[in-house]
């Protein structure tokens, strides 16, 4: 789950895939997170069926509770993805507008599933290990705790390449899209670029073509720029 | 702990210390983040304390490698951010380039240590609570599991916060030193922004200083611009 929850974050980063078409690579985070978003469902149904099996009482645990609280927050992130940014009805400013929204909504439920499991690894380990207990460290106690650590580490990893502007896809039609120096930029992209939420006025900005790829990077946060 | 080390971070998210100077800013952040780090050696040292006296095993749980792994992560955080941004010696491309990294590892050390803060709630109502036991969901059990919530809601708001471009502290002297069209905007503060490991030239970006604060808000990503 958290492997592909990752890459469906990350498969805009990667430099060999900003040839592909965006239509191409939006289809692609969608079906990622509907993968695991799939993989979230059978795993919480599967929690369920073992906890009614063994007369277990469902949904006391901080684990639990946080969890169904990420599935949630998770299903209203796909479904609002997939009605705003993959359906061509909304309008360029309300994209520009929820982007930002969406790429930390994002970020945030990648990190509280990461917290969540964690939580889980913790009461896994122990209610399993009696005989010798969680306390005594036997072998099977450091080896999950390493991969407790190492999920830590990967999701550091994946934030930090969520987070880099340079990182990011470069604009498509940059060079149709910006005009030389002192044309107001019309169009989509430079539209959606603009509306950061703070109304600067498009022909205050004159960007100088030769530069524009570079300063595109920085010109918007969260991936706004991309909202098409 | 947690909500010094939260005020840490968005002491420069507040607009009313805007017109406070840099260095006075500086020096609350640093302070603030002693303060926890103070807080947090004194947690660690009680944890051992109790453990030695109960004879419970030290460092077992994947809490205890967690949380200690933060710990020495944040010192080397607050070593790092008062050695370079503190102190007067380190250049400003030294800065600017450390820029990013100071607030990626300093929010990503933060939201460790609410995951570990929610492994040891987890920890505690299993050993703490035994009859009526956690899984019976008694009142106690109700009450702490929320206050696990609250720690996940209020870390989320942090980290909304701390990555609102329009909440970024303004860059000082602005006016000083971006000038008006076409001419080269020179100054430590512009030069800070600048290098975002991205190489702009300088000479290519022309910013009408009608629309610099807004554009400002979106020229640099997460800080760069104040790092003097």
């Amino acid at each position: 789950l958290v492997s592909v929850l990752s890459s469906a974050i990350i498969v805009y980063r990667l430099p060999w895939t900003w040839k592909c078409s965006k239509l191409l690579m939006k289809c692609i985070h969608a079906g990622l997170n509907t993968v695991a978003m799939i993989l979230a469902i059978v795993a919480t149904v599967a929690a369920f069926d073992y906890h009614n099996a063994s007369n277990i009482p469902n949904m006391y645990s901080l684990h639990s509770w946080i969890g169904l609280i990420a599935i949630i927050f998770y299903s209203l992130q796909l479904f609002l993805g997939f009605a705003v940014f993959l359906l061509p009805f909304a309008p360029v400013p309300l994209r520009a507008a929820l982007m930002p929204i969406h790429v930390y909504s994002g970020l945030t439920i990648f990190a509280t599933v990461i917290a969540t499991a964690l939580m889980g690894i913790t009461e896994k380990l122990l209610f399993s290990l009696q005989n010798p207990s969680y306390s005594a460290s036997p072998p099977e106690a450091t080896f999950v705790n390493c991969l407790g650590l190492l999920l830590v580490i990967f999701g550091a990893l994946i934030l930090w390449m969520a987070s880099r502007p340079h990182w990011k896809r470069p604009p498509e039609e940059n060079a149709k899209v910006l005009g030389p120096i002192g044309e107001t930029p019309e169009g989509t992209e430079a539209e959606s670029t603009m509306t950061d939420g703070s109304n600067a006025d498009k022909s205050d900005l004159r960007i100088n073509s030769e530069a524009d790829r570079k300063q595109n990077l920085k010109l918007d946060e969260a991936g706004q720029r991309s909202t098409m």
